[in-house]
């Protein structure tokens, strides 16, 4: 199903479990608000799954009667950046087989890796299990409100439900012409592009920080187009001062955190999005996180 | 505000009234379902004003102490096609005047005009008091899903709120081309020229079924891209299943009857519209539509 974005898949897939009677989605502990928000606009609890080094933490599955469905960006967890351990993606894609439950595949950058093997959609785990919501809006831009949702043939009529006649559809136009940019080769192309050109901005960014601020640690960068720059413990706030004195737009990892998971002592860091940058403004923004970090 | 379509931008309406503590919205007679469903859909009892020669009557404004708002299509009302009479213009704007209340504007097909000067719109007589709701799905097409809000300042906040995070925007490329489709000129040159060609098939449409079936009379055809044919009593179902057999999609006035209004005995008609067909289709459609009215 073409979906409005990602946005739009997520909030009819809430908004089709709260009608099915679900309760509680699991969400990371670490997300985007606005897509927390989403989930609760639709009547869902949203309890948090501790993330760590192996991604979510899955042992609240177990332990929450209420829950129905759980909300996961396996390929690359948003925004630390590590992938979900092999062992974990069976397990979560068992544990909804087992509940009748759902797991919901954010899927957001899966488009660019860079040192590692692909790592498959958990949804080809159990296509009846899992819904995979993918987007454009990091391959293309966010500003097409394209996305996709593959949803087992049950919850069809159920999205259908949610989606209405007001949302029906995103501009017909933009459908058609993206149709037409993959079915011509071209968008792959364009991946294959990009993938090359976001890889070398990754590498600079690497680089630079290892010359200038070797007590800062650049993690989560096997795929995607952010960092997390991981910083001396309470230099968050600072880091962040600085960098907003120097025109950078960049976020601290706290402003990720899912208000019901506590604060987590020496989890400083900074979100770095290098995808952004126009190439001409891309070595000035870097000279400007440099310094920033230096400063430290 | 742009908005996906005019659906969005009264599903949006619908909801921040509902939000603001409105308990019903009148709608008109005679409309387009989905648009009442998104009404209800949001909570609001939607009591229908009974439509006549004049567009819409009013006196249950004044009868009804439980409504906050009032849905009109006053330029050409849909489907019956008669303008607001001005008499009315004015009192439902003073109406919500007085009671704080809010009248939201339909204007589907404003620019398309033919026999009469153009109707300006309500939103002129009262900025303040009236939403007004445009579209690109009759100018140009509705699968771009483009329309607008005009709307008092002090609803801003509640239209956003009601918008969220998943609805917040309609593809931005079809925006930007839109917008320098009307800035370069090319906008008002297409309206102008579709205007002519819509007029030659409405022209040729009221002079086949002058010539072939006298006993319809066409009507709401000073603007727009439908007409209605008034049919002898009861003869509504059979001209229907006439032109489904032979491959016509047209609908009986029936079918855009309010469920709570009562139907009105010889009020059969088929509701046509002609703007669809391709150029080269025309002239197959009005024939087999004027061998169905023939056979009546």
């Amino acid at each position: 199903m073409v979906c409005s974005g990602f946005a739009q898949g997520l909030s009819l897939a809430a908004r089709s479990l709260r009608r099915d009677g679900v309760r509680a989605l699991a969400v990371e502990s670490y997300g985007i608000s606005p897509h927390r928000e989403l989930a609760t606009a639709a009547g869902l609890l949203i309890p948090p799954l501790p993330v760590d080094r192996h991604g979510a933490r899955l042992d609240l599955l177990e332990r929450r009667q209420d829950l129905g469905a759980v909300l996961l960006t396996p390929a690359h967890q948003f925004p630390i950046g590590v992938p979900l351990h092999p062992d974990r993606r069976a397990a979560v894609v068992d544990w909804a087989r087992d509940r009748g439950a759902l797991v919901l595949e954010d899927d957001y950058d899966g488009e660019f890796r860079y040192d590692r093997q692909p790592v498959g959609a958990l949804q080809g785990l159990d296509p009846e299990h899992v819904v995979y919501l993918g987007t454009a809006s990091k391959s293309l831009a966010p500003g097409l409100r394209l996305g996709w949702a593959v949803l087992p043939g049950r919850l069809l009529d159920g999205f259908l439900a949610a989606k209405g006649y007001a949302e029906r559809h995103p501009d017909s136009l933009s459908q058609l012409t993206l149709a037409e940019f993959i079915e011509s080769g071209a968008y792959d192309r364009h991946i294959r592009a990009m993938r090359l050109r976001y890889r070398r901005r990754r590498d600079q960014l690497v680089q630079a920080l290892a010359g200038r601020a070797p007590q800062v640690r650049v993690t989560g960068i096997a795929a995607g187009l952010h960092a997390v720059l991981r910083l001396p413990p309470g230099a968050e706030p600072r880091a962040l001062h600085g960098a907003t004195w120097l025109g950078l737009a960049v976020q601290g990892l706290e402003s990720f955190r899912h208000p019901e998971h506590p604060p987590e002592p020496g989890s400083d860091a900074l979100v770095v999005g290098y995808g952004t940058p126009p190439d001409h403004g891309f070595p000035t923004a870097l000279e400007a996180l440099c310094r920033t970090l230096e400063a430290l």
